[in-house]
């Protein structure tokens, strides 16, 4: 059981990305899943559309790693070069694979289009590899083993490329190794820091057997915590439970136990669809973004979104107080909240105000005080805060406090 | 002149980087900066947090290029290794800096904080390697030559690297190498999909001392002409425009000759800035995209996200047909904007309205109809669409429409 993970390497290929015209999100997906399936990850390489790189490449990968997952360079044109590198590498002459050949012209069929010339190379595979079928695009990809390193050669394309490692490259390596695949549970908060979080964590004590890591940014805050394969089930859940006790409200969710939480907006969206509620909105400094997260589902009502303090009231018909103290700020979304929630006709209504300074939201070490105000059916609540960073951060992080206060209401942590 | 270009490799350095809980931007930011600086990068690697993996990688990089960039691994925990690992690999004792101390004794200072012992790791710089200053964290970086290859060592918190990178290390490098920098011209266009820009573009020639590349999305699509150092000015003006032309009224800007036009949010709100004119939006399909694009600013008036046709109606208090068509629909969309624009008192409205269709959405391969209204001060004008792909491309493509709408009614290419 204890025996070392096996070693696997991401390699990527295209001058887009060594270039930076594309930024290599494939290499995480990839590592994350190998991670969690048992492999350890040990190194990710981009190289261009140079043969020579890409043979060499190929070469130094296979004397040292167990398997390699490769994206890129399966496309018709001449820049398109993995199989012939893998080819070049490892003493394997490309040969029309007839089936494939098949399923391409199949794909243009389907798409209404006549196959360019160009494409008949796709279907040129390194003599002795496995085809990967590709029925979400035209090019298929392929494994072989050489030396030590058994390799799967994908499209660069995300949505081809997960698809395919799904259906068929997860399933060869789970046969193809004893793996003891690693558990990852992921305590979700929002509303607090990471500072703050590693304070209340300060006395749960963490065995060895699980690597703790945080990730932490605008939209939540996660403690990740990854178990050898050899941790029993319920000391995972006993874990999990201690770290989400000692963090207390900030907490909205767990995935990876039984069943997953999901984000923010999920665990809104199951509360309000399972009571038949409905929310509406009355957005100032996060400028559509609370609309924006909850994506026209249909427990969302309405948003409104305005840009001026006068126009806020102006346009609910309540009175608007020439100046305001931070305690009246907080009163005052509160009142707003229940007035749209009236007008739209909706269970529950968000109102947030700020301080409407545009030249402090602008200037990422200024502060700014932000209030929500929540109107529910039994009643009304309040939160404000303080935020810095730049102008996009502090609207995401606004966005997030609203739908928060939302959060801790349904789950009944206020 | 035509002496081939100086080989850059970058490095990141990160067990979250290969074990995929972060996806490595720096990356392709750098590359992007390096390529446009005159070098020619070949490769990226990752490694993760093991001293031997970072000495091997540092002696391989030495060997192979003339300069590269490393990021991460700066930090005060035990899990930070580079300067540990240059230490080893080049053999260049750590030394303790004096003045990177006081640097970060002060950064804690000045954020109101006791420095805890852990960062006088942080000052511990390779023997003979000169500090990089960071104002922007606690972390400096350092930079030194090993063999052929000039190395800097950056943080891994992408705002402090970027910085850094701008005001030390573009400098250093170029005044180490004679550098012929390429230029890069960006045709920014919306509305329309990559093959109609290739069809488009047939018509014209392209030199050899010119690449050409693509950058598509549902924001925008880029057509890329990265130019040699030796085309003259003059030519380059006239291929942009050659460009620009052959693809005609989907071009909103070019970035990179005298003056960057930027995004389309930002050509709009110059136009709109300049007369003092403002835009209010009504938003249904796009669910709050628009007025987050616009991120608040002040010519953005207001939004209204309303998720059902009904209420759309409702709540402008414009007679809602029982029954719609296409035609019917664009023309509903033309008098719920002007509804608009009157009620809220802006120049400008837009309101859109799709065929509400909630399966159609969630489906990937299902086609929905979308219908943009725009009014302005001259009169009322409609545009209509058909979209495909994931609910979130959708809503994102149609918020582009909507916005593309208003920018060809400013640029007055209707």
């Amino acid at each position: 059981m204890n025996q070392s993970p096996p070693l696997a390497e991401i390699f990527s290929q295209g001058d887009e990305i060594v270039s930076g015209q594309t930024t290599d999100t494939n290499a995480a997906w990839l590592s994350e899943q190998l991670v969690r399936m048992g492999f350890q990850v040990t190194r990710h390489t981009a190289v261009g559309d140079r043969l020579e790189s890409l043979v060499e490449l190929l070469r130094e990968i296979a004397s040292r790693a167990d398997s390699c997952i490769c994206t890129g360079g399966l496309g018709p044109t001449s820049d398109d070069l993995t199989a012939e590198a893998v080819a070049a590498a490892f003493d394997r002459p490309l040969i029309t694979d007839l089936d494939a050949l098949v399923q391409i012209e199949a794909h243009f069929t389907r798409t209404g289009r006549e196959m360019p010339l160009v494409n008949l190379k796709q279907a040129l595979l390194p003599d002795k590899s496995a085809r990967i079928d590709n029925q979400w695009g035209t090019a298929p990809g392929f494994s072989l083993r050489h030396g030590r390193c058994w390799f799967a050669f994908l499209p660069g394309v995300p949505f081809e490329m997960e698809h395919m490692f799904l259906e068929t490259v997860r399933p060869e390596l789970t046969r193809t190794w004893r793996l003891d695949p690693m558990q990852l549970v992921t305590v979700r908060c929002a509303g607090i820091g990471e500072s703050a979080i590693q304070e209340r964590l300060g006395c749960v004590a963490f065995p060895d057997k699980v690597r703790l890591s945080f990730r932490t940014g605008p939209i939540e805050n996660q403690i990740k915590l990854l178990f050898q394969p050899d941790v029993p089930q319920a000391d995972i859940q006993a874990l999990a439970e201690r770290v989400a006790g000692a963090i207390g409200s900030p907490v909205f969710g767990i995935d990876g136990l039984e069943q997953d939480s999901g984000d923010l907006v999920t665990v809104i969206a199951r509360q309000l669809t399972q009571n038949h509620q409905r929310l509406s909105v009355l957005e100032t400094l996060s400028a559509g973004a609370i609309a924006s997260r909850c994506g026209g589902a249909r427990w969302f009502k309405e948003s409104r979104v305005i840009r001026d303090r006068a126009e806020v009231f102006k346009h609910l018909a309540v009175s608007c107080p020439a100046d305001s103290n931070e305690e009246s700020s907080g009163k005052e979304a509160s009142v707003l909240a229940s007035a749209l929630a009236e007008h739209c006709g909706s269970d529950f209504a968000l109102a947030q105000l700020w301080n409407f300074d545009d030249r402090a939201l602008a200037d990422r070490n200024a502060v700014i005080s932000v209030y929500t105000g929540l109107a529910t059916p039994t009643g009304t609540c309040e939160h404000s805060c303080k935020l810095t960073g730049t102008a996009s951060r502090k609207q995401t992080v606004a966005a997030t406090q609203a739908l928060d206060l939302l959060r801790r209401y349904l789950q009944g942590c206020l």
